[in-house]
């Protein structure tokens, strides 16, 4: 397993691996990797003749108010698991190798990104879309894996590629779970054992949506407030949103047979973790 | 000569010529092309294997205000004059081609965007920059070639270049002139024949601001007044805006040595004329 930090030579290893032939799957990551990116680790695999995971904490996606020096770093960790999953290139860029002191150009979202997380992190997916863009432009991958934790995110990044025609087919994982349902994060490192326990507010009140949703129907309005009366009764834990949007619009215009995605935030503690789970109205 | 209209095919046709080892320049323009456009051509042609030049105008670049529907056609004309420059593939796409009804990603300069003709377009480099990382994602050009001209534009497609990690190398080559001066554009085709003659003030201003920096030095104030009062009194013509700045930064920082941009843009009449040179501080 090759690991690169320059962009010129991860560029190059990429144009000659195309040039023989090969194809690309790409997995871009801010290091500290649970079980969740390894199976995005594990699809580029199974889909691709070479795989790339880029580790790179990008300081453009946090507000000066957010986790960016805090942000938990296991680099020998990393490269070990990116070994055990056949990964052919580890690419850990410097920060000064991604933005220069001039940098002035940024690739926005100027719809969805502005809903959900958006509202309280106004340039958070600023941040995502111009850093991956970044690494597709010096990448050019055939696949890029992401995962469903972040649905916002994912939705963004295939609108991206579809209005800025990337040739980048993007496929998005199934969010994988702790044994007792909470949703693998990196920031799940930051719970103390008591936020821990009541953090699991979020995937319980995600299957408790799944079950009404099967039982009374759609009654979304009501599920809303009762999901935030919940996790207003959890000690440790604040909602910042609870909402049910059309999967493809992250509007809140559904007709029959749509699907919905109920998405999540909540600040347990100072921890601000994120869950969702996809119903059909 | 190929007239290529769908994204899809540009790809493959432009991969199809990489894998085998042909280096690709690329002028993106709007069509309606003039001299200046076919130095451009001629410069990409110089320096690659294949040649594209695409024709699109671009709705995003364009304010509702401004002239999108009566801008110049003459797609005959232009087949013509690419034919015999050798250009290898006219990309002509339309409209719904590079545009979807769902498009909400753009590509944006937060600095020198604003700036200059920034302030009286204020979208539109936000649509130029967005096309060109568009066009540069499908054709994935080895060089693309841009007309000073338009210098605020190639400063920003330089800046688009290193900040997104575009392997794409950007040529720009000198503004051609008609004999009188004027600069040409396809929007001189507005002007009467009396605005024509007066649209002159423009170029004859650049030449005597660039006697006068060689004679008195750099009194860039009285210089700038001299030349508003100049085309302020000139039939039919109105300042949009005069400045010299620094030609890396868009900014009014100066040190000896530095290259200074003089830029104009003047309505006269209806028609917004734009022309520059490049001084030495």
């Amino acid at each position: 397993m090759k690991v690169i930090k320059s962009s010129r030579e991860i560029r190059e290893w990429s144009r000659t691996q195309q040039q023989k032939g090969s194809s690309i799957g790409f997995v871009p990551t801010m290091g500290f990797l649970h079980k969740g990116h390894l199976s995005l680790v594990q699809k580029a695999r199974a889909l691709s003749d070479k795989v790339i995971v880029s580790i790179f904490i990008n300081p453009t996606q946090f507000a000066p108010n957010e986790d960016l020096d805090n942000y938990p770093i296991d680099l020998e960790g990393d490269l070990e698991k990116c070994r055990a999953e056949n990964v052919d290139v580890v690419f850990i860029p410097h920060k000064n190798e991604m933005y220069s002191d001039f940098h002035q150009t940024y690739v926005i979202n100027q719809e969805i990104g502005q809903l959900l997380c958006g509202q309280t992190r106004p340039t958070h997916f600023r941040g995502v879309t111009t850093i991956v863009a970044k690494l597709f432009n010096l990448i050019d991958p055939d696949f890029a894996v992401f995962g469903q934790k972040d649905a916002q995110q994912s939705i963004i990044i295939k609108n991206m590629v579809r209005d800025l025609s990337y040739r980048t087919q993007i496929i998005i994982e199934p969010i994988v779970r702790e044994e007792d349902g909470l949703a693998m994060s990196s920031r799940n490192k930051y719970l103390s054992p008591r936020q821990r326990k009541n953090a699991l507010v979020l995937s319980q009140c995600l299957k408790f949506a799944e079950n009404e949703f099967k039982r009374t129907g759609r009654d979304i309005n009501n599920l809303e407030k009762e999901i935030k009366n919940r996790i207003g009764e959890t000690p440790d834990c604040k909602v910042d949103y609870v909402e049910f949007v059309n999967e493809a619009s992250l509007t809140k215009k559904f007709v029959p047979g749509d699907k919905v995605l109920l998405a999540l935030a909540v600040f347990v503690g100072s921890t601000r973790l994120i869950d969702n789970t996809v119903l059909t109205y």
